[in-house]
């Protein structure tokens, strides 16, 4: 079992505040929680605020969606077990005869380890919400003029790190889309979605600031891989208060120059070469930090901020 | 690998149908689907239709919502391990150490078996919608006058059932809902929500049935399993053709009498017995089954059929 990372006092305290109003409802496992009707109301308005500010100004924008497992193949062939092995989640199961099954149920009901009548199956669970996208627009042939933008709305990500910061979930929404076009095009598309990013949180009464960032690679490997990435300002993160030493990343913007559209043999009409990039908004995040920043009670928030959640505004 | 359920002919030919359409967006893995515009949106709108239809004659229903992950000893405490050994998934993540790291990534690399570099974590894929709301509820202290009424919206559960009848998909939404209360209020409310699901189903065309059913119990035991269940009228099911021999279950009304109940200690404040019942659609099948009986060109269905999709219908 990996270790549990704890959270501030601050974080704690939050935590047991949710809990107790029924947003958060615990489920035994740290960083897994059932959402009461206040939080889920909260984080669908948010996600609808985001698909109300998903606009292209060069293509349309196609709705797209995967669920939360992916090809084991697919996590293999990208790299991530490289990087992230210590956050990927693989799926197991069982394949044995009726003898083992009893054994297996009789392990099972005294809570007595049962892994060994379990082996690995052809899932993994997703750990970004555009990884299925890549092969799938792959698979068409070349990009149209303009490249494709897809919007794949709010998708379940795991990550294995067990944490008592109510942040941070195994479990939560990416609100993800993704861009796939010439360099140009991209990084275009990602500055316009950080400044719009900045602009949603600040409307909301966040104390919203981006920077570059990097992702939590694993190891003295990954210390490296980090300052690569930071130096090329492949990742920006916004990030908000929600109880932390600093602020806590709500939103993510990157560019992946070729690393996808090498891997699946992207190409365009005219020949020139296909960038890609991403933005997720993690929506269990910023609906945690309204309800930091605003507190756990939505009667009690102003009319303004009320309205800003509204599907009309 | 478990073994592959293949589909009849007319499925196959309907799955191929689907893909050259993008309705659905095949991953790899039989059973693993990404979802197009058209699938996405025709899934959603079924969705809200279950939504509108979903009013409690007692008391008010209330929203609740679970990721499809659930504590592994959640998973062992209920007995699942025991009647669908075949059909659970556990999620199994990497603890060790730079060099274990390495090793891990050179044999994930080269598509080589990296499942010894796996152990067993604390959660498991979520198999049942309704799962994690006993707990949910069992740990607020008696139930209310009246019980209580859940909508559990669209979750992601996990079968592990790779197959090529694209309406067996290993992980899909099952649009849940749960009644809590005395044993006559919860026998009604399954016997009004079969009665609704039939009148809905059909509304939009479909040749929609119910029957008394059972669950794919594992092995000999589960042949006995089946029969009891069948015979005391446990589980209905309605189906609707979608290319099988016979009708595909596209929702099921399962009354649990004291199981869960039970299991998790639940108790009326007047001291009388506490039954649960639950209610499930399965999302994806409903949409492949208007897909399959009034085609894939959605713009080609008739207006009244269209209105039936309609919020404001």
């Amino acid at each position: 079992m990996s270790e549990l990372v704890a959270g501030t006092a601050e974080q704690l305290a939050f935590l047991e505040e949710l809990t107790a109003n029924g947003l958060l409802i615990p489920s035994g496992v740290p960083g897994v929680y059932g959402r009461g009707t206040a939080f889920e109301s909260l984080r669908l308005a948010l996600d609808s605020l985001v698909t109300r500010s998903a606009i292209d100004d060069v293509v349309r924008v196609e709705r797209m969606a995967f669920p939360p497992v992916i090809p084991r193949r697919q996590l293999e062939a990208i790299g991530y077990l490289g990087s992230f092995p210590h956050l990927a989640g693989s799926i197991f199961s069982f394949t044995g005869d009726e003898d083992q099954a009893v054994e297996l149920a009789e392990h099972a009901a005294a809570h007595e380890d049962w892994s060994s009548f379990q082996s690995q199956t052809d899932l993994v669970l997703v750990p970004a919400a555009c990884y299925p996208s890549y092969p799938a627009i792959a698979a068409r042939g070349d990009l149209p003029d303009g490249g494709v933008s897809l919007d794949l709305g709010g998708s379940y990500v795991f990550r294995n790190e067990p944490s008592s910061d109510p942040a941070r979930m195994q479990m939560f929404h990416q609100r993800e889309l993704v861009r796939f076009g010439s360099p140009d095009v991209v990084a275009d598309w990602r500055q316009r979605w950080c400044d719009r990013a900045l602009e949603l949180l600040r409307g909301l009464g966040l104390d919203a600031q981006s920077d570059v960032a990097s992702d939590p690679f694993f190891g003295r490997t990954g210390r490296m891989l980090a300052r690569s990435q930071r130096s090329q300002a492949l990742k920006f993160e916004v990030g908000v208060p929600i109880g932390g030493v600093g602020p806590t990343a709500v939103a993510s913007f990157n560019c992946h120059r070729e690393h996808f559209s090498g891997l699946y043999g992207m190409s365009r009409s005219d020949g020139g070469e296909v960038h890609t990039a991403c933005v997720g908004f993690g929506l269990e995040r910023i609906t945690l930090a309204m309800l930091f920043e605003h507190g756990c009670d939505q009667q009690a928030w102003s009319t303004e901020l009320r309205a800003q959640l509204e599907p009309s505004a």
